[in-house]
């Protein structure tokens, strides 16, 4: 098939650079100064980078804590970083994950007096139970303690000792907006009631939390995103992380479209003059929301090719996407790669009217992960 | 941990019912009538169902014929099915794909020239390469043969035999709505331009298509999204598939909001009065779309709990989700299901702005598949 470039598969890529994510957890660590440590959430499969090599590629970097939310989660990190490191699962100990509590020494972040009677009955017969942290809630009202039950944890000493608590957490609601003034009545907060508890060492700030400031950064901090390369505040002139991804579709097909000529679904798309179309190798099973289909207004999705700006036209299907290449100064090839995300995930977000967080969670297990 | 239900884990679940899945192909199948075969469109790993199980169902039901994106997709599906069945890989041959197809037996969809040159020099000195199929753009514009490059397959009667093609198809753009004029327009083209190939069963019809009518069946019809359950037209009324698909989410932690109480990332949900709050274990990570969020106007996404349903509150995030239990007659346990999709396929896919496919297809890997 020598007129195709023998690079080409049509199943869409994931590039990932684990360099620029090396780099950007120690421009996190040096950020924030030698007496905090930077741990790492790598739930949801390190946000959909790949959990096993971004683990592994983090611990060398220095990371030795790591969060996940399930268990099943945090037995895949263990497998990548070996013994030497903490991993806490922040949705806590369930009756089922018990064997992978155990079987990979996981922690369980302990947010209720039923998980922590539960989890204190659970390691009653074990011979060296993982430790565990405590998760005080201080106003997102997601998981973690209430006031009335930390109340009760903290008058029930034997209980608390049986938990064999190693680390303390709460976490923010509105850490992206500097102005906020919940963020100093959360942190204040925290102070209060950890401070009731033994000293241990303390984490509150995901990645926006860090550039609130040093108050806020405690023994640990738990950045996610701005490992990942994506933007954590309403302010990004301050971060220090840069792009990671890439989200990679070759091009399939190229056609021509006369002046009257529909595209996609519903025929949303009408030419009004001649135009050259690439139909790309990925769709929204792949994580190119359907959002990011042309309205009547115009382009809303966009695509670069040839380091240019090309807009998605019509509706964005399933396993395919089509690009308006008419203004690119060469005719792409069979085989050449568009790019989603990398240096526009912001924008790309934006236009998908949601977060750059949900755009990393959708990439689809069909894509391959590439890692440069 | 006796006070937590033994079957519950932190890990959310996708319960697919393969009974019903079943029932969906009979019931496309007596739809069709005998002089019509169904095939199924397994693409997207079975629109997020999980291609190996969903494959030897429908198998067992009878279907002999599958359609997939990619030779990847591909390979799993011929494990699944065993030897006895055609695959076709609608995104065609590519370089670096043809271990995969020539090692499995997969058929590529080719939808043009470069693709028909590149095939026949493919399989030129491979002993008994797989069939392919031909694919004809009718108006879609999306994959297949434009008009000038059709032309030139059919006028290229030796390249047309090196390509060993048994199928030839096209595919609609507008078949949910029945009173598109365009139906008609790409029926009679399609009609036309097959009639230039030598006879071969044809197929044009996806889920939507086939309510179009028996003229649009041929020999074969392809559905994806009515197996699953999902509606595919804009009539629900005549379609015969039932709901196969739920994403279920267990509650991890109760806790009551007073008045004045804020939930969630951004605070963006503030009680008005005491309420019951369910934070369950899934997120947008897991399928649960951001844009179920609540807004300043109310509840935009549901959950069905004690066989009601209840609203999403504050923000979505990664691996979370709140509902609002005030007004269930009894108080959730931990370890409960939600459920998501469901019955209610079509009105949470309204409500997340999307259609029913796209919900499907950002079921996250980390989600558990039961089979039932």
């Amino acid at each position: 098939m020598s007129n195709l470039g023998p690079t080409y598969s049509t199943r869409p890529v994931l590039r990932v650079n684990l360099k620029t994510l090396k780099q950007n957890y120690m421009s996190l660590q040096k950020l924030v100064g030698k007496k905090t440590k930077v741990a790492a959430s790598v739930k949801a499969d390190a946000y959909g980078l790949g959990a096993h090599r971004v683990g592994r590629t983090l611990y060398g970097a220095g990371c030795r804590t790591f969060f996940v939310a399930t268990a099943g989660e945090g037995k895949i990190v263990r497998e990548a970083v070996g013994d030497n490191a903490s991993i806490y699962v922040l949705n806590g100990p369930a009756p089922r994950d018990l064997t992978l509590f155990f079987g990979s020494q996981l922690k369980p972040v302990i947010s209720s007096m039923i998980q922590a009677y539960a989890w204190a009955d659970a390691t009653k017969e074990v011979k060296r139970p993982p430790y565990s942290a405590v998760h005080i809630d201080t106003g997102l009202n997601r998981l973690g303690f209430p006031d009335d039950e930390f109340e009760k944890l903290v008058t029930n000493k034997k209980l608390f000792d049986r938990l064999k608590v190693d680390h303390v957490m709460s976490h923010l609601a509105c850490a992206p907006d500097k102005t906020s003034p919940f963020n100093r009545e959360q942190l204040q907060k925290f102070r209060k009631q950890s401070s009731r508890l033994p000293v241990l060492p303390l984490s509150f700030s995901n990645s926006a939390g860090i550039y609130l400031g040093d108050a806020y950064h405690f023994q640990l901090v738990r950045p996610g995103i701005s490992l990942y390369g994506g933007i954590a505040t309403d302010d990004p002139s301050q971060e220090v992380s840069q792009p990671v991804v890439s989200l990679m579709a070759p091009v399939l097909q190229l056609r021509y479209l006369q002046t009257g000529d529909k595209l996609g679904y519903n025929s949303t798309f009408v030419a009004k003059t001649e135009m050259l179309i690439a139909i790309v190798g990925a769709g929204y099973a792949d994580g190119i929301p359907v959002i990011w289909s042309s309205s009547d207004e115009g382009a809303v999705g966009h695509a670069t090719l040839q380091k240019r700006r090309v807009p998605i036209l019509g509706r964005v299907s399933m396993d395919l996407t089509a690009l308006d290449v008419t203004g690119l100064k060469k005719k792409p090839r069979i085989g050449d790669w568009a790019e989603f995300l990398g240096d526009n995930l912001e924008s790309d977000a934006h236009a998908a009217k949601t977060i750059n967080y949900e755009l990393l969670t959708n990439i689809g297990s069909r894509v391959r992960r590439e890692y440069v």
